[in-house]
């Protein structure tokens, strides 16, 4: 019976392929024929990307000037628009509105082709007003899970198209090697592999089994490649990433994404070695279309085809910066606020500088996508369709993934969770804001009208207020993020005087791109101040942090009793916060990344041994101190309960070239409270040609477990898991010993 | 007449070369007379290199055991010896003893082959007692100054050679890309050029025209390559360096020092993208040997075969490690603590998996040197030949570099410089004590016994004293350079009060390689401390910084009246700066790197447009503070005089791809002292298909000008100087424009 369960089941797989498949084809036909209908200026107006504020009319901020929408569709043929209307964040009718307006030019076309309108919905549908806010990515990574996080993402994609939207500039697959940049928060941390499962969690939950359906949207990698890796930390800034590296760590989470069927790519502003990516050749035809056989749409970001003049100076003109995108293979250009691309790159196609093929196999893309989105039909939504926007069910799912992303990192004495009849005082910059828990892309760009559009939900301070009482919270703001003031920090610490345990709510502000730019890694001095003036009260302390990056503590740490991450856990994120600071939830975040303890040592987990030989290896140099010493290890993540590993078991001890090795561990809840846990599997190669990492995460699972109850977590490692990149760039194994490590527990297999 | 003079000059060139080609093949003939009588273990012997210390009498510390030297001689055929015997700086007749001692051994072997000693004299003969100390090489590249380097370097071989010690670990070719590296003192700094015009000025100085003779030294280019480039800053940690930007900047400064003759190369222990480079047979073979032509002898780091077992895991066994480095293109190992290197590659080769001609390139290149430097005749110094050796001349040179090297950073409202009769307070930790002007290297390793071996030299403060007058000088040391006392800092604040004018002594220990790594760039907090008490008192402060990376000030380099820069100026260094304070000698020196101003932004001064956007370049994203914004940029210097720059004249503006182009600029010493101007030339490649950097260094010239004195200056750019390294690894120029810089003079001129 079983059997045939199963037999069923995989005939139903095999159905699905083969209609996908003859719906592919179905396409394919309709994409030919449209694009032979069409002139050279109607192919390259489908390349052409414009913002929607361009068309807006001057004296009515918001709403369309009917002249300018003309010129922009009919004159320009333009293909795709992007962006919010003025003053951000419209209601569902408005955009409703937006859309229609842009549908009904269309509609006077020659060829009414519609026009594909994206959207940087990062955390939910988060230019649309009354929207649901997840945390940011960095707090899904957080969750270490893919289920929780698919489930937002399908939320994410209805509210989205619930604003008439069929495309989300999301999920971002960055691979950030420096914790200082300003988009640390809107990647998945430091780690490849969870970066890759967590990518393919987004574009499943965002495109579903039907992209074409009214409750799926497009996804967008960005930003290919390399952008999150600069070398100074700054934003936009040069990357420096041999191709070695590039295929080991950052290509792997796109050939992940891109295997789950993400429709379209965002290309890095940045330049990897000296070549801008939007002028690579390699990195885009070579690598991601025929290497990679990614066969969606390819869309520079903000104005980057004339930055390539104005910024790179590889061009020496702006024509030529056309030219050169184009030829690396630029299917779409986000000019984004006039028309130059237009004409420039009609003029290159008369002139014969850029081959009528390679516009061909732009719009084909552009065009396929319009067809799979099923644009041509339904083009703006039935309100009716989008019951759910907004809806409770929908702000549970969000706080749910809050809860699961906040980590605890410290909890000196079991100080948490907290008791409910405790006066306490809440203090910190970004205790009373909602513009701290959602941070940039929310609402507007850099996020700071978060408290006008979600007056409704709570702050940390409110999350208090409401949960214990007004009368048992006590508060002021104790310093401001950058100015110092004495004056404040001395009524933070009267009022402490007369509460038995201190919130202090640190962070950063609100921001994104570069005006996140930050040249000193530490908290800001003006909350470090606050948090010695209060540390020497001798009171508790627990140290509440809402920030996109990890600003250095170290200063002040060991003054702290307890210490929880929010990261940037949006609109529900506060509730999240004090459930589990009353311990009504039992938190089971773990920190992505490894939090530094100082500016200068900004090593990643998974480091070569040369890095961490004071970590007492079988070395003789084990005397000096190599300063691997995070203040926070990737995976740290504690509980109101206890968890024990046992019995680590493998099946094999030495393994072929072609075998699997199956890998189990038994998981016992040993405290008094039900809790989940993320269960990690790191593997290390002992010896390799090139130097072998001290560990790496290769496989994860989280399980809830009762008091007492016990769970086998079972894991299966591949060929793949067991492979590196080599000096020739190709993936291989060698033979030798491996040894695998979860939690404290380690085994060792041979690869023969 | 002029002509005759340049033919008679061409033609004695002709000669010197025509008598080395000569003397060359008599040397070619020599070695493989001698290679075809050795057997292989004699062979594998003259690889390995042993620290002079295992040989020695335990119970006679600095006195060789005559069994351990026959072992090492006899039975292993030892073909070189390092470092000192203890308790270290032996005299120069202690060092003739102990090279007669080994030389007495050799004469005892079957074929007489002298022993190769080598030891780290990196800034004079800095393990000799007694010997001239020169500043460290950061010192030597401030100074700008090739001709005074390549005198320093002449003196240096002479008092090595006075030593009885042929062959030298200099100089440093490092290219730091972390100023935060605990070996960035060892280097020329931030700019490959510069760093290229300095390496050949030691590499001239050492090795003079005949290495052979006995006031000269080989020189051993170190550390072949990338090894300065760590990624954090961590000594022997990964650096990540594509082999496009190896070329374009690391490899031109060894391609420019193998040019002039360099003997011998030290490989880098740490790894580039995953390869260790003691394994890297496409570094060391292909590159260096192939295609660089590099004829001398590749002697390893400190057991860095070893560590390719233990500590970069590459090697599964240490016997597979030599198999691994020896297959690279290792010549030598410097083992260097027992024999297993010798054991393992002798039966490596007799069991075919090392092949014969590997060791007979290697084993040629060593004989080579050995002949090349005369060490068949040459064995022992005759002292009577070294008059000189740590002689008032000599001392003088030094003086004069140390002079050069200080760099005059700040002097708001000319504080500088003092009046002699004026009462000063010296303090901070640096003041008194030579191991802070001297650094690692000097005496011992760690260089923490310079207060042993230089006590007749003046500290800073004796050397105040000495200026002045003792009763002129208030001394108190005011802070720990680590640990913190409120009570010493009260102490410096009181006194001050009776003093008009600060000297505040800032900077770090003495330090080289692990022991120097750090995790945060800042000044210790001990210091920041004091500065900030001291800069209570309204009364002028000058800054002197004893460092040898630029360790941050910016908490109060606002506070400060005047900054000097001192890096480690060696014996004479204190003289040198007290003369510069008093304004009997006008300060000249250039910052060879960006000083920065916070942890998190460390920008070098030829970086890409991407990176400076906030400095007004035609760009509409100028608004974004970039932060580049160094506290001192590169080639910062001032002096007590004033230079105006004027006509600044190109021959030609435009050229064709085999032209040259002559620049002239006019500099006028518009102030009212004597003084010494670096002339800097800048280029800028306004636009290539590699990003181009914001300018890069390509001339420079050091020039004396009395008051209302003009001299112009001229230069010759030439096609390379025009030219980058591509993608493809060829270096390649671009048509287009490009922009010359010299102090605030521009002129552009067109590539055709």
């Amino acid at each position: 019976m079983k059997n045939t369960i199963l037999l069923l089941f995989a005939f139903s797989i095999c159905s699905v392929t083969w209609s996908q498949g003859n719906k592919k084809s179905e396409i394919d036909a309709k994409v030919s024929e449209l694009l032979s209908k069409m002139t050279l200026e109607e192919k390259v107006g489908q390349m052409t990307q414009i913002t929607v504020t361009i068309f807006e009319d001057s004296k009515k901020p918001g709403y369309f000037d009917p002249a300018k929408l003309k010129q922009g569709i009919q004159d320009y043929h333009i293909g795709s628009i992007l962006n919010v209307p003025n003053p951000g964040a419209p209601t569902i009718q408005r955009w409703q509105e937006t859309l229609t307006a842009i549908a009904n030019e269309t509609n006077k076309t020659r060829l009414k082709i519609p026009i594909l309108y994206g959207i940087d919905a990062i955390h939910g549908a988060s230019y649309t007003a009354g929207a649901t806010l997840f945390p940011q990515q960095i707090g899904l990574a957080a969750t270490f899970n893919t289920d929780l996080v698919k489930r937002g993402a399908e939320i994410s994609a209805y509210e989205t198209r619930a604003s008439s939207i069929p495309w989300v500039f999301s999920p971002d697959l960055d691979f950030p090697r420096n914790p200082a940049w300003s988009r640390m928060w809107e990647s998945f941390g430091e780690d490849a592999y969870l970066s890759s499962k967590m990518a393919v969690a987004l574009v499943d939950g965002f495109e579903g089994n039907n992209v074409g359906s009214k409750y799926s949207v497009a996804s967008c990698m960005k930003h290919y490649i390399g952008y999150g890796s600069t070398y100074t930390g700054k934003d936009r800034t040069p990357s420096i990433i041999p191709e070695r590296l590039l295929r080991q760590y950052d290509l792997t989470i796109y050939e992940a994404a891109i295997k789950a069927g993400a429709k379209s790519v965002m290309v890095s502003s940045g330049e990897i070695n000296g070549t801008p990516v939007h002028a690579s050749k390699h990195l885009i035809t070579d690598i991601l279309k025929n290497e990679l056989g990614f066969s969606g749409v390819v869309v520079t970001d903000w104005k980057d085809i004339i930055y390539l003049h104005t910024r790179h100076k590889i061009a020496e003109t702006k024509r030529d910066a056309v030219r050169i995108a184009i030829m690396a293979g630029i299917d779409m250009s986000m000019v984004p606020e006039e028309f130059s691309f237009y004409t420039d790159l009609v003029d290159l196609v008369k002139k014969g500088e850029v081959p009528m093929s390679r516009i061909d196999d732009a719009v084909t893309r552009i065009l396929r996508m319009k067809f799979e989105l099923n644009l041509f039909q339904n083009t703006v939504a039935n309100l009716k369709d989008y019951p759910k926007f907004g809806s409770p069910e929908h702000i549970q799912e969000a706080y749910k993934t809050a809860v699961e992303s906040i980590t605890l990192l410290k909890n000196n004495n079991a100080v948490l969770p907290l008791n409910k009849n405790e006066k306490i005082l809440v203090t910190g910059a970004t205790a009373n804001s909602m513009k701290y828990l959602n941070g940039g892309w929310s609402y507007t760009w850099q996020g700071e009208k978060s408290d006008t559009y979600a007056a409704d939900k709570f702050t940390i301070l409110e999350a208090f207020q409401n949960k214990i009482g007004k009368e048992n919270v006590l508060y002021t703001p104790g310093a401001d993020l950058e100015i110092e003031n004495e004056a404040e920090i001395q009524k933070a610490v009267d009022l402490a005087k007369n509460a038995s345990k201190i919130l202090l709510c640190l962070g950063e502000k609100n921001y994104t791109e570069t005006p996140g730019d930050i040249s000193n890694l530490f908290m800001s001095s003006s909350q470090i101040k606050l948090a010695l003036a209060l540390s020497k009260l001798n009171k508790p302390i627990i140290l509440v942090l809402n920030e996109g990056r990890p600003r250095l503590i170290s200063d002040f740490e060991d003054k702290m009793n307890a210490v929880i991450q929010c990261y940037l856990p949006g609109n529900e994120g506060a509730r999240a916060l004090v459930d589990i600071i009353y311990g009504d939830i039992n938190p089971s975040g773990r920190l992505p990344y490894n939090y530094p303890r100082y500016p200068n040592s900004l090593e990643k987990y998974n480091r070569k041994y040369t890095e961490s030989i004071s970590e007492g290896e079988q070395n003789d140099d084990a005397k000096y101190e190599k300063s691997y010493l995070p203040q926070y290890e990737f995976g740290t993540g504690l509980s109101y309960t206890s968890f024990k590993y046992s019995n680590l078991k493998m099946d094999k001890t030495e393994i072929n070239s072609n075998d699997e090795i199956n890998v189990s561990v038994e998981v016992t809840n040993s405290g008094k409270k039900a809790g989940k846990e993320s269960v990690l599997l790191y593997l290390s190669d002992n010896f390799a040609s090139i130097t072998p990492e001290f560990k790496s995460l290769k496989r994860f699972e989280k399980i809830s477990l009762e008091p007492n109850e016990t769970k086998t977590v079972k894991f299966t490692l591949n060929q793949k898991d067991l492979q590196f990149v080599n000096e020739d760039l190709k993936w291989i194994s060698e033979k030798g010993t491996f040894t695998i490590q979860v939690s404290n527990l380690k085994k060792d297999f041979a690869l023969k």
